[in-house]
């Protein structure tokens, strides 16, 4: 099997990291060497990583090709991935520039959060072939992914990309409705606002915000979702004592939600050096390296567990036995 | 040492737990004896829970006392949580009713969400002894809880409260400003109100938004916050390229922030039955126990990463020595 990657900054990388890791050739293509040189010493790092999280050793390691130009990469290729930067023209050109050479009947996946999958198919020669494939970073540790086909896309190509991403080791959401930024966007953006509205303000730095997700609800959505949790929340009583409950604050003005911070240079100043101190001494390489070692960790617990409401079992993970 | 836990709900069920777990006698208040006697239930099964967590024993369990009234609960307490209903009468009704017999110096904790703790101190005589600690459900196993002075609280109320959480095994977060909901709430509003016109528009199920948040950001989430996490987004180049990236998304049409979708009868059966269907066989308890393993799980991977940038680790948790 054969990906062509065409983009290769953090999230054309990662995918290319997954694809590699499990047994396929993977065409790249970015303008920029350094980013090339990047995404090959992500993928080495992901591998070791995929090692500890798998119970059955992961398929022989497929092989790269570095591309010149596009089209020479998606040239027989049985996937193709767009990650280049989220701007509307340039996104339909490279859809244009590679049509001649798109194998028929595979998938074009675009990584978009921005842009839905008709708007961008729309009046190219690609448009029944193309869908959003929008993964989480790092892609080759979490199993997300967003699956929104667009208008034209043929449902076996829908069906291909599901049954594809799920042998790359994925747990793909098939999302039934083209909305603007799909359903994690929606929501990352609107947590997100919030969160620069408490610092714009200065109620909360970003080690407070951050502090407060990862002792409390993050700990809680890395194993079950809102509303998983929130029928929790209910007690014995469930879901609907939940509502009862809590649903009345959502009329009180709790949060500022109809306007947006403007992403001022001093605001932008204010969360860059929060942020920088927050990590400390580690540079951003290095605190990747932990988010990756924190993952495998997370997820290898998890899976022990037996998650059956948690992360799912992916064909590489054996269902835990107990004693 | 000894708290007095004034309701035992979800909330305060979880603080009575934690709080003996850790060697506190409890004096515990609520006129509902069904409630008081989960309470004592979960207690049980938060000590074996805790005692898988933590690398030291656990210090010999305290003594439940159940007190026919409040008052008779404070007496001789050395902390005192309040987590009756959100109502505001009701909680200022019983501040008063527990004024003569709380002694003084200690802490007098409200668990509330809804409610600052200026708003509910106003005109008490308990007013210097107030505060919000407000914690995340579990509150046995997750770490969080955020402390809100109000106006009139002491600042050695507020020390001596931040200081006995950490004894208890907490990472409490001094919330610096009073506003409405707090951290946490204000960003989990968002996220739900968001998740709520989701549903409601039939544009996705509980069950995908919660796939989407369990496989994605809420695996983020439990080892780095919003911010850490966004950092690691920009790639070598950091927060500032990904604010220069993704910042002026906040100007697109993504999310339904202005107005708040009407908790209608259907709406809150629509969500009552997709929670339901996800849970499948599972009853509420089960899954809350299943819930607790993966959290334990998380925790355990968690500290085994000896993750400075994610959960911290607390007195009862050695750091980990490498080979």
């Amino acid at each position: 099997m054969k990906a062509a990657v065409l983009g290769a900054g953090v999230i054309g990388a990662g995918w290319a990291a997954r694809f590699v890791c499990h047994g396929w050739d993977v065409a790249l293509w970015d303008p920029d060497q350094r980013a090339v040189d990047r995404a090959l010493a992500v993928s080495a790092e992901a591998r070791a990583l995929l090692s500890e999280l798998y119970d059955v050793p992961l398929p022989v390691r497929g092989e790269f090709s570095i591309c010149k130009d596009p089209a020479e990469a998606v040239h027989a290729a049985d996937w193709v991935q767009e990650s280049i930067p989220e701007d509307f023209a340039v996104k339909r050109e490279l859809f244009t520039t590679i049509a001649d050479a798109l194998p028929a009947d595979i998938p074009l996946a675009s990584s978009t959060s921005g842009f839905k999958p008709s708007e961008l198919a729309a009046e190219t020669p690609v448009a029944t072939q193309l869908l959003v494939c929008h993964p989480f970073n790092p892609v080759y540790l979490l199993p997300g992914v967003e699956v929104v086909p667009g208008k034209a896309t043929r449902v076996q190509i829908r069906d291909r990309a599901m049954a594809l991403l799920a042998d790359i080791g994925m747990h793909p959401t098939h999302v039934r409705h083209e909305i603007d930024a799909h359903i994690a966007d929606r929501l990352l953006e609107a947590i997100w606002r919030e969160a620069l509205w408490l610092v714009h303000d200065g109620v909360a730095s970003t080690g407070e915000i951050d502090a407060v997700i990862r002792n409390g609800f993050g700990l809680r959505w890395a194993q079950m979702g809102l509303f998983e949790t929130y029928r929790l929340g209910g007690g014995e009583r469930g879901f609907r004592h939940f509502l009862e409950q809590f649903g009345p604050a959502l009329e009180w003005p709790w949060s500022k939600l109809t306007d947006v911070p403007e992403l001022s240079p001093e605001l932008i100043d204010r969360i860059v050096s929060q942020s920088d101190e927050q990590a400390g001494d580690l540079t951003v390489d290095a605190q990747r390296a932990q988010r990756d070692r924190n993952l495998v960790a997370l997820l290898r617990a998890l899976k022990a567990q037996n998650a059956g409401a948690g992360v799912g079992l992916n064909k590489f993970e054996r269902k835990f036995q107990p004693d």
